[in-house]
């Protein structure tokens, strides 16, 4: 029987992109922001500057500089072996961002093929039988079971299944959970 | 009721890349192939020195100057009134290629929206109800309506309907054809 299909988000699911807007706005201008004041908040926003955030988004580096989300490497390297893992960003609307993240993935997951890559705009094209993202705009036009990965920006949805951390997304697929985030 | 959707391949689609390896040829060797030389054979393959075409996919700039497919500009606009139609490029194996085709495409087909712009390994992923194409590879798992377009590499395809130029693709689909094809 042909292996089930799981389509993942990069922003905000395998890459910790509100750890990476805190780091970032800390080294620009010298203030800590505590995850609990972007809670419920568009994401980028929230901040003291308001836009600076949003600028980050284009600056050179940044996308390739983004910290790993805790427990993906693991989870996502023992999904592969029981299901097809196909990676899914929305980088079409930052193009300089393309070869950042195809660098990104190559250190970070260098057991993930080219082949398994997509980057698209809209996630309407995708076909899979579940998809793990961090939005409701991607998630509601999916067909398949859809998994929300919480972000601050999303805390407020009630319409999906949610998973805090990739512990949680390993025990919905019945695979080992990561010792980093168990440890 | 929803626009039905059209998956559409960028190279030797789109892109007109066998008429841009010939050119190169010429320039770089001063040797003019003609198409007739290249029917059946692997892409890249059949000039008289072997390997220098396919040293041109890694050669930048490439993608970015490729001619554009006769037909594809008009007959690709009137199809976007009655379908929905997404391009669908597996680009990600040439990463150096991702931003070239972003630019290329916002040059010769201004109309199309980066959100109905995909870049893929396996086109597997991809959910849409008919799929123009030129390689079986592509064509070969998608469950719609598959559409070749001919291209010297796949003359001796025989499992699909042939589509010879843009003007084939405009009668199928039932839109006016390209003044610059018929004219």
């Amino acid at each position: 029987m042909a292996k089930k299909r799981i389509a993942i988000d990069m922003d905000g699911v395998m890459a910790d992109l509100n750890q990476h807007y805190i780091d970032w706005y800390y080294e620009r201008t010298g203030e800590k922001v505590e995850k609990e004041r972007l809670m419920g908040l568009p994401e980028t926003t929230g901040f003291p500057q308001e836009g600076i955030v949003h600028h980050f988004l284009h600056t050179p580096g940044f996308f390739r500089t983004a910290p790993v989300m805790p427990g993906s490497q693991e989870v996502i390297r023992r999904l592969m072996e029981n299901y097809e893992v196909f990676i899914v960003s929305a980088a079409v609307e930052f193009p300089q961002s393309l070869s950042e993240k195809i660098e990104w993935l190559a250190e970070h997951f260098p057991f993930i093929s080219w082949k398994n890559i997509v980057f698209c705009g809209l996630k309407t094209i995708v076909r899979a039988d579940y998809m793990i993202d961090d939005y409701d705009k991607n998630l509601r036009y999916f067909d398949g079971e859809r998994l929300l990965f919480t972000a601050p920006h999303n805390i407020n949805y009630q319409d999906y299944n949610r998973y805090d951390t990739w512990d949680d997304v390993a025990k919905f697929f019945g695979v080992q959970e990561a010792v980093t985030v168990t440890g």
